[in-house]
This record gives C-alpha cells, sequence and structure tokens, in this order.
C-alpha cells in the first residue's frame, strides 16, 4: 500500500472542525469523501494538526494509504476534482516511506492568528480575521507575549477538554506583525511549536487582545502563566482569524 | 442639507455592481436603504467608482445629502447598524462642503488586481483572487505593463458598452508585486489614473496574463494598445480579483 503525503488548504468557516465526527461535515470526511471517489476501500487519513470548526488551513497536511500506484501530480489533480465544490484543496502531493506520518513525524506546527482592530465591521474579511473594536497597543503585546516563550506548564492557556497528557510544551516563536488596514489595524500573532494544546493559540490571542486594550499589564500574562489555572486565562478568542499555516518535517516531503 | 462622505468597503460577491439598477441589489442600493433607516426622505448616493458585479471595494468613496445635522462617528455607527448583516461597511464618514462631489471632485482612483497562478483551486481565497494555472513570469509581466503608462487612446483596452466621452486616458501607474502562496504565486497589479474605462482593469489584466503565461510577447502589449481596437485586447479577466482601494481628493475628507 504505496502512502501519500497531502498539503492541504481549507476555509474551515462550513465545517465542524478537522476531525471526523457525527453531525455536520468535517474537513477529514470531506477529503476521505474524495479519496474514495478513487479508492472506495480506503481506510482513514491522518493529519498533523486537529483544527477546531472554523479555524483554516493553508498548510495542514495529511497522510493516507492507497492500493494503486498513483502518480502525485494525477492524484491531486483527480482529488482537487472530487473536492469540488467544498473549500478544500490539495496544493501538494508527493509519495512518502510507510513509516512517515503526517502527526507522528511533525517536528513543528506553525499557526497564524490575524486581528483586525477598527470600529467598522468587517466586510471583505469576515470569517478570517477577529475583529475587536481597538486600537491595540502592538508593543504592549509583543512585550506580553515574550513571556510565554519557552518551555512551560501552559495549563493556563489550555482548554478544559483538551486530551494532551502533559501540559508542558515548548513555545519556540511568538513574534507579531501589524500592517495598516482602512479604518484600522492589521494584526497577525505567528506562532511556533512542536505541538499545541487544545485551545491554546486562541487562549494566547484572547489574553494578548486583553494587553493590547490595555485592560492586562504585559506582566500580568507571565503571572497568568505561573498560575497554572485556566481561570487566569483572557477570553478565548473567536476561531475566525486562526490559521494553520505549516507543518514542519525532518525533510520537507513537498520539497521539489 | 449637510452634506457627508463615506468610505465604502464592500465583498462585490452578492451585488449587481455599484449601480442602482433593476434585478438582483447593487451595493447603491444597499447604501441608500441604510440611509432611508435614518432618514426617509434621503434622495440618492453618488460614488467615485461604478465597479461592475462581483468587483470588491477597500476604498469606494461616496456622499450623500442629508436633513439632519449628524455627528460623523454617530452617523457611521447608525449606518453599518443598517447595513449588518450585508458585507458593505463605512469605514470612514465626515461632513464635506456643499459644492464636494465624490464622483466630481476625485483626482485619482487606485485598483488592484490580484492574479493567484497556481495548479490547484482556491479554497480561501475564491472570489478574491483571479486563478490561473500558471506559472507567470512577473517580469514579462512588468515589461508588458510599462507600454501602457501614459497618455494614450485606450480604445482596445474599453468595453464596447462603455459610455465615457472619450477613450483617451492617462495612466499614471501600473507596477506588479509578487509574493509566495502555498502551491504558486500571489501577484498584485496596482493601477492609478484620474480615471478609468468600463473594462480597462480588467482588460488590462486579462492583456498582461497572456503575457506571463509566454503566449503574448511584452512588445504585443504596445501594438494592441496602437491597434485601438477592441479586437486586439487580450481576454477579459473575471472580476474576482479586482478591488478599488482608494479615491484621491484635492485634500483627503478622511484626514484628521
Amino acid at each position: 500500500m504505496p502512502r501519500y503525503a497531502f498539503r492541504i488548504e481549507y476555509d474551515g468557516r462550513p465545517f465542524a472542525g478537522w476531525q471526523r465526527q457525527d453531525g455536520p461535515a468535517s474537513v477529514q470526511q470531506t477529503v476521505e469523501e474524495a479519496l474514495r471517489a478513487l479508492e472506495p476501500d480506503m481506510g482513514s487519513i491522518a493529519a498533523a494538526g486537529r483544527t477546531d470548526a472554523g479555524v483554516h488551513a493553508t498548510g495542514q497536511v495529511a497522510h493516507a494509504d492507497l492500493s494503486r500506484d498513483w502518480g502525485a501530480f494525477r492524484l491531486s489533480e483527480a482529488l482537487n476534482w472530487h473536492l469540488k465544490p467544498a473549500p478544500v484543496a490539495v496544493t501538494a502531493c508527493t509519495r512518502v516511506d510507510d513509516d512517515w506520518h503526517a502527526r507522528f513525524s511533525a517536528l513543528e506546527r506553525r499557526y497564524t492568528f490575524r486581528i483586525i482592530a477598527r470600529r467598522a465591521p468587517l466586510a471583505l474579511d469576515a470569517g478570517h480575521a477577529w475583529r475587536v473594536i481597538g486600537p491595540l497597543d502592538v508593543d504592549a503585546m509583543r512585550a506580553g507575549a515574550t513571556r510565554l516563550i519557552g518551555h512551560h506548564d501552559f495549563t493556563t492557556f489550555r482548554a478544559s477538554i483538551c486530551q494532551a497528557k502533559s501540559p508542558v510544551k515548548t513555545l519556540d516563536e511568538i513574534t507579531l506583525t501589524e500592517s495598516p488596514y482602512p479604518g484600522g489595524q492589521d494584526i497577525r500573532i505567528h506562532l511556533r511549536a512542536r505541538s499545541f494544546l487544545h485551545n491554546q493559540v486562541r487562549s494566547i490571542a484572547g489574553t494578548l487582545e486583553r494587553v493590547g486594550a490595555g485592560a492586562w499589564s504585559p506582566d500580568r500574562v507571565a503571572e497568568a502563566l505561573e498560575a497554572r489555572d485556566r481561570a487566569a486565562c483572557g477570553p478565548v478568542s473567536p476561531p475566525d482569524g486562526l490559521v494553520l499555516t505549516g507543518v514542519g518535517y525532518p525533510n520537507d516531503p513537498f520539497a521539489d
């Protein structure tokens, strides 16, 4: 059974999240159905990041075992044809070794959370950013973000339903960029870690928004982290601004 | 009757275009209805750019005469409340002189046309970019674009239904930027002129795409322009990638 890796892009709005479940369609189900149109006996696929409902991806990675020996180009073309009209696209596809695993071989996940701070509602980027009234002090947000870098017990920034064995994670990067936006600010928080806890990015984004708004001091972020108490977290942001932008592997399977 | 200027953002997809007409709702109609919720006897509004169906705006400018003396902040808040849930937002609002006119006082219009060149369909930016298979040679597109700068008879790049008195226009700027995009290229064509002919930007974008794809030489753009013949134009691009990003006035009415 040859194994294939896929880089997958999706608009998270119509989906129940990545993971297959009862109820509304998941992205996983949608991709599996497209694969079953090619190979009816196909099993299930595994992905690097289990994104929540409404969360987007430009760089999700998943793998599947197929019975036929597909050319990678033909396979991605056929999948994209069967994925229509769902807002899901395979943007890269390659054959990988049988022991390569989209989730367990991954060395890092990269997420971007986008906040647009302005009075007016969003017309063009609705669903693709968290709009807050603002304005936000981005330097204060940076000062708060710095407190979270490194190896910590992230219990404060973890959903109560999180199933990870340990709340201890290493946050390798958290940087903020700001660009002008009509009537306000377009702020992106870039995060990178080997893995994240459930709701960790949205908990951090919601907390840093409080810092930007002046309601929290940057020091309070460190205090919240040290409290190791979910109740010390700021409000969890909505999913709208969150994008899984990439997954890192020892050797990039999609490199030319 | 105090006159107010509005900067308006919209997602063009659900609309018949800016202009009021029979059939599906126009953006103009949508804004006028929100204004009539505040002042039932309000007349009609005038805008700087009459964007086509499916064309977006981050910087459309319009004006309206109202009978009450509104505070600009309160007026924009009330309008955004009444505009919901349409993907239209007022991002700036100000009182202007009685002889100030959104269309006739304008000194320049700025448009951006976005092309994403990649094999896979668009999942996240569907409707917000023209997706072509690509790849595109952006330097060749730049060389072709340069041929269009300046004062010319743009008959070749003008819709047959264009109602402008003269096909002679001055294109002040046409620059291209390129950034990476998952599985391809994200190319933006930025154009600036006092005014544009009907379909001029989409005719130029469609022609430059042919140059980028290698089907046309950059010189052929100059030949097409000199032909002053609609039949010499490349294919007209779809509206998806087009955004009216701004309108210039002798004094920016929205400056603080």
